[in-house]
């Protein structure tokens, strides 16, 4: 297999990962555990802890969403850095553009939980929307950068495989514009698109319609 | 050796297992921390500290309980791991959700601490022993999908060692089902089913039985 | 390629950076997160919500700057590894040491940010410019220490891109004073020449003037 | 190279490490950090700020003497590591168990941290030292399980590093058992002590006295 450059730069990209989707468990408060034992609640065979404990599901489809978010960003940087093989210091700077607002996801999120059911949740929820699109510019500007040309990819790089994800990734910002436009209206609108927005970055891009030279990198100036 | 597709899957999988394992710390308090040198513990040579620290065994116990249920995780997680060679988006999505499940138990565990020596236990430990039951049904269903037809296993796979695993999964959920059920009458009971299964889980499968072809993946499929 | 010895040296260090860097995100406070439901802000239609938000700017800030000084940091260390490939126990203690600075800087950071609008911001700048000249002589040590006669550098390393290093960082730390001595007089200069500095030290070093052999570690000595 | 099963160990083991000597920052408090900005300390120009900031010093100590030692049980377990090439579910539960340990490091050190100026700093030093104890037992546990007869040695170990590890851990447990007893009747010389045993253990092993075949382990039995 050709040498990758980009080990070092992946691992420590995983180890953010890692980290920031780990401290989403933070937020989800165990129900008295600050307290001293005497003052804890009511004791009455559960029921007080059931309720405590079911009064937390906002924080848990927090948690579910923040998870399933910084997973599936995971996915598209592992994605991404199947086909990018060297490195320079403009990509590992928006690689750390893109980590800073990966890090700052659970904010957003947590913010989104505490105002659920509340009319604030307006602003949450654009806060929310806002964060995402630009994590889908950021993830477009390092992608296009690299892949331009084929300035960083692998010499033996699958076109299609690229003209895939430059067709996926096309549509990105737009479709998350057009999310935070709904959240001007409905919050909960918002919150769903965005939750669709990111079932459909899952996936892996296919060429939908047959795409032959057009959107392919120029090959001519690749290394 | 045969290249491994896996490894950066692996290396995102170690570094969340890593950070789950080490927040557990967070939850032993260190007794008078917060509070201002003139307002701490009286300073009667020790025998108040002393029993501050003794007072937190609850959380000791939790802190190794939670610690070795997450190493045993991590045991299964490399075991599966030797075998699995190629990843698909599948495969990473069930990877998340058990990765998800992995990160959430401090928060039962942390329940089950504060509410030992309460009536209380009996929700804490259903709740403890249903995250485990959703740990072994997501472990299993990990499995499956990759070990199906040797679907992404490695060329050279050691069929006895699938066969093993296959055998010593298939009773997994089950048995952490009847856990759950002693639960429903005494929490210490279930509690300490659970850590026997911990254990049962950290050892290797076997092939108990002889089981020649009946329970090996179809070969022909194979890759 | 030549086998390398720094290997777990460096998988160790990305975890610490990548850790220190996530760790950020804590310090910003999520308006009414511990607050119960009934005392939150007052529900004005968001008006008190964004209001909150906007007041957080300064943790914000804080926020950009430490991220991108971490992320400097780990650029440049991921630059000496790349000629370092050798390890013995006085390299791995001063990385310690350096990876001991870089998990700190969180606390001037976050200290810088708290009191960005009062005068005591004198203190607070001076105790973050003083970090940053320790982290420069600290990245000096461990530089000096490994290139010194090549004595843990690859056997083929580029002599060129060796001397660009050496140069650019004989200045670091006098820059950094430099920095500090500002903040005597003004903290507002003093954080923007550190952050100037940061950003030159985001580039690679380039042998400015024509610089042949007399920067270049001795050759004779080499492995 | 001979190919080595430990690599995902050793990922596992670095991740913990990184994240546990990372978390001892969190014990550094801002002063003021959680109050609102007209309840901060008075602004006299600095001074109280500067005091607030010096009276953090044990706290600072401390973070300095556990990242070192957390750091040097890194470079001991790297040491290891070095030797051991294979893995068996017994080094692993012995990794996990040492891995707890050093997860726990910060709890005692916090503690010494807090009572450093009041007379119970008697409890916390014998906390601080049983913990290393226990450490270097455990260590002990993994190097001898994992060396005995060369079980999961490389095919190609020097016998003459293995020797000297063997003899320098030998006294590991009873050094720290003395160190304890100091404890009994002074706690500073305890501290002092098992410093001075942490610098001990940095250094690499050195066969002092001439050990020729007697300490190796018995080459007829190695793979």
């Amino acid at each position: 297999m050709e040498e990758k450059d980009t080990s070092r730069l992946e691992a420590f990209s995983d180890g953010v990962f890692a980290v920031a989707i780990t401290l989403l468990v933070l937020n989800i408060k165990i129900p008295g555990l600050e307290l001293p034992a005497d003052k804890l609640l009511p004791d009455d065979g559960g029921d007080s802890l059931w309720q405590a404990l079911l009064d937390e599901w906002p924080m848990l489809v927090a948690y579910g969403t923040s998870f399933a978010t910084i997973g599936v960003m995971w996915l598209n940087h592992h994605r991404l850095y199947k086909h990018i093989h060297r490195t320079d210091t403009i990509l590992i700077l928006l690689n750390l553009l893109l980590l800073a607002l990966i890090v700052f996801i659970p904010v957003p999120t947590a913010l989104l939980a505490k105002y659920l059911e509340r009319p604030d949740l307006h602003t949450a929820a654009l806060l929310y929307s806002g964060t995402n699109i630009f994590m889908a510019i950021c993830f477009n500007l390092l992608w296009r950068y690299a892949s331009y040309g084929n300035r960083l990819l692998g010499k033996n790089v699958d076109m299609r495989s690229v003209a895939a994800i430059n067709q996926q990734y096309l549509f990105g910002p737009l479709l998350y514009v057009i999310a935070f436009a709904f959240g001007l209206f409905s919050a909960p609108a918002c919150i769903i698109v965005n939750f669709i927005l990111a079932l459909f970055f899952a996936l892996p891009g296919r060429p939908l319609r047959a795409l032959p030279e057009k959107v392919q990198p120029a090959e001519d100036e690749g290394a």
